[in-house]
This record gives structure tokens, sequence and C-alpha cells, in this order.
């Protein structure tokens, strides 16, 4: 097969992460948004609000490392913020996903989207924890668009979303503090998070 | 308001992108795609085909410009390549759309976006006519992978496609050829779709 060929082998078969739904409701509150629409948000919020990045940040990196993270969901499923269960096995079913979607490509391209991959997991790169930050913005920015539907429907507490953004402040000290500031408190005031210290002191 | 709030209202808004529908299917062959999904497609394609441009490219820039090019339908609607009649007001549409949209930006973010959006439409700058080249090569490839559904749906015949592609080469010789020779020409052979040379050899 040659070059070319496997390249387009490629993009055809990441046609399918259009079809990887997402706990998220679009803006208009109805339908919940896919895994490609997901990616497509993320990397123009990294061109407009990367300047915004803890340290200076590789504006491509980022954004390829996000356009490709999801990629793997195609064989592995989305994995909810909050299901517990579905997380214990996450990471290996995944990691055979990568195996046979970017075994796809050329062994360059390959290896390079692969460690891309693997970089924004380990999260440990400037780059990688700006493209966590973008990827736990997203979905509160949605969440609060939409009067926090999916918060509810998930009867979600603040403990929970503090503890899946216990990393968001590592990319973006003013992006984590614009989030909880602009979207989270406020839907904590109006009972759409619930708030185990609220319940508290009410009792 | 302030420059972080001007952005994220600007992020909110174009969230809309992903209710623009196309006339291409899925490679599923059932739903159609939308701005947002063709938008982060053509990006990965842009990151893995770009060594196939004419002349060296700037990859940020032209996946920037590719991912917010159709940010205009949001108040233009999309027009079909071969909606002659919709072409007519299109510019004047899009023109307005441009103003309003990207205007909701930071002025400095604002100018930018919306001078990335007008070299796309100029289509001479070498990032503007691989954009225009991916921007034509990715329905083609969906179109092949679908069995020639959508072609097929709207009658469409070669001269239309070769009329639509007449700039696709301009971006990437390689990747016109590749388009005419595996996506185009066996749909033609198969009849998918229609050929006025064929015909007047056959009457």
């Amino acid at each position: 097969m040659e070059r070319i060929d496997q390249q387009f082998e490629f993009l055809r078969e990441i046609d399918k992460e259009k079809f990887i739904g997402r706990q998220t409701y679009l803006t208009d509150g109805k339908r919940k948004e896919n895994d490609a629409e997901h990616a497509w948000h993320m990397a123009i919020m990294t061109i407009l609000l990367g300047e915004y990045a803890n340290e200076e940040i590789d504006v491509l990196k980022t954004v390829t490392m996000l356009l490709i993270h999801d990629i793997v969901e195609i064989d592995a499923g989305d994995t909810y913020a909050y299901d517990e269960e579905g997380k214990k096995t996450q990471r290996e079913r995944e990691e055979k996903a990568a195996e046979r979607i970017f075994g796809l490509l050329p062994k360059d391209q390959c290896r390079k989207m692969r460690s891309l991959w693997e970089e924004f997991e380990a999260c440990e790169t400037k780059e990688a924890k700006f493209a966590r930050t973008m990827d736990n913005l997203q979905p509160v920015m949605l969440n609060d668009a939409t009067d926090g539907k999916a918060w509810e429907e998930h009867d979600v507490w603040l403990q929970q979303i503090l503890n899946r953004n216990r990393n968001t402040a590592d990319g973006s000290q003013t992006l984590w503090e614009y989030s909880l500031n602009r979207f989270i408190r406020p839907n904590v005031e109006k009972g759409r998070i619930k708030d185990s210290e609220k319940r508290k002191d009410s009792i």
C-alpha cells in the first residue's frame, strides 16, 4: 500500500469520530455534541485563548493534540467524566484503539500522532496541560450555556466538578478562575450543581 | 465588556456552526455532516497531507483558516456547490455574517480572523489555495466512500465536478490527481456521476 493510500485509509476511518456521542448538550439544549464537534470547538478555543496559557505554548502542537486526542474513542467509546466503572478499563481499551487506528498511517505519521496522544494522556508538558484545560473548560462553558442541563440530568456534585478540574489551572490559572467564577459558581447558586457543603448548612 | 468576555461570547456563538448542515453523507451513508465536523476533518487532513502542497505551507495558518472559514454560514446558511441561484447572493450574505460574528471578538482577533476568512475567499495565497484543495477534496472522498450517494441524489454531472474543482490542483497537483483517479473517475465508470461525453457516445 502506498503512503498516500495509507493516509486516506486513516482519514476515512476517523470519519467515525463524528458518531461518538458525548454527554454535553449543544447551546440549543436539544442535541448532544459528538467528538468531532467537540474537537473543532477546542481547536478554535486554543487559537483564541492560547494567550492565557501559564507558559507560552506551541499552538499548532496543542491544536493537533486536541484534534486527534479522542480518535481512540472510535473503538473504545466515550467514557463519561463521572463514570467510575468505565474509567477502570478505559486506559486498556484506548491503548488497543490507538494501536489499530494510528497504525493505519504511514509509520512516521503513526509515531507522531500516537506520541501526541500519549503526551496528552500523560499531561506533563505545557501543551498537554493547556489541552487538558480546554478539554475541561469547553463542556463547562456549554453546560452553563444550557442552564446546567447535563449537570442536572447526571445529578452532578460540585465536588465531582472540582475533582475533574483539579488540573485545569495547570494549563491556565486565568481560564480556571474564569470557569469557576463565571460558569461553575453561578450554577451552584442556582442549584443546578449540587453542593454537599450547602446541604449540610441547610440541615 | 472585557476582552475575555468578548472571546467567550464568540466561542459560545460559533457553537451554532454544529447545526449548519451540508450535502455530504458521512461514511455510514445515513446522516449528512455539518460544518463543524467538516472543518475538523479538513484540519486533520491538512496536518497529514500538507506534505503534498505545491509550495510549502504554514500549517497552523491553513488549519486556522479551515477551522473558521464556514463560520459565516451561521447567518448565511450553507450554499450547495451546485446551487447556482443561491450563489448569486452568497457573497453579500456572507459579508454581513462576517461583520456580525467576527465582530464579537476583541478588535485585534476580529481583524485577524476576518482577514483569514477574506484570504480564504480570495484564494490567492499558497495557504488559501491549499485550504481550497481540502475543501474540494474532503466531500469528494466522503462521496466516494458512500458509493456516490450525494452525487446520485443531486444528479451531478462530471462537468460540474470538474468545474467545481478547477482550482483544486492549484493547492496540490498530487492531491488533485489522486482525487480524480481514485475518487471521481471510478464513480463515472460506475454511472454514479453522469458524463455528457459518455451519453453522446452511447446515443
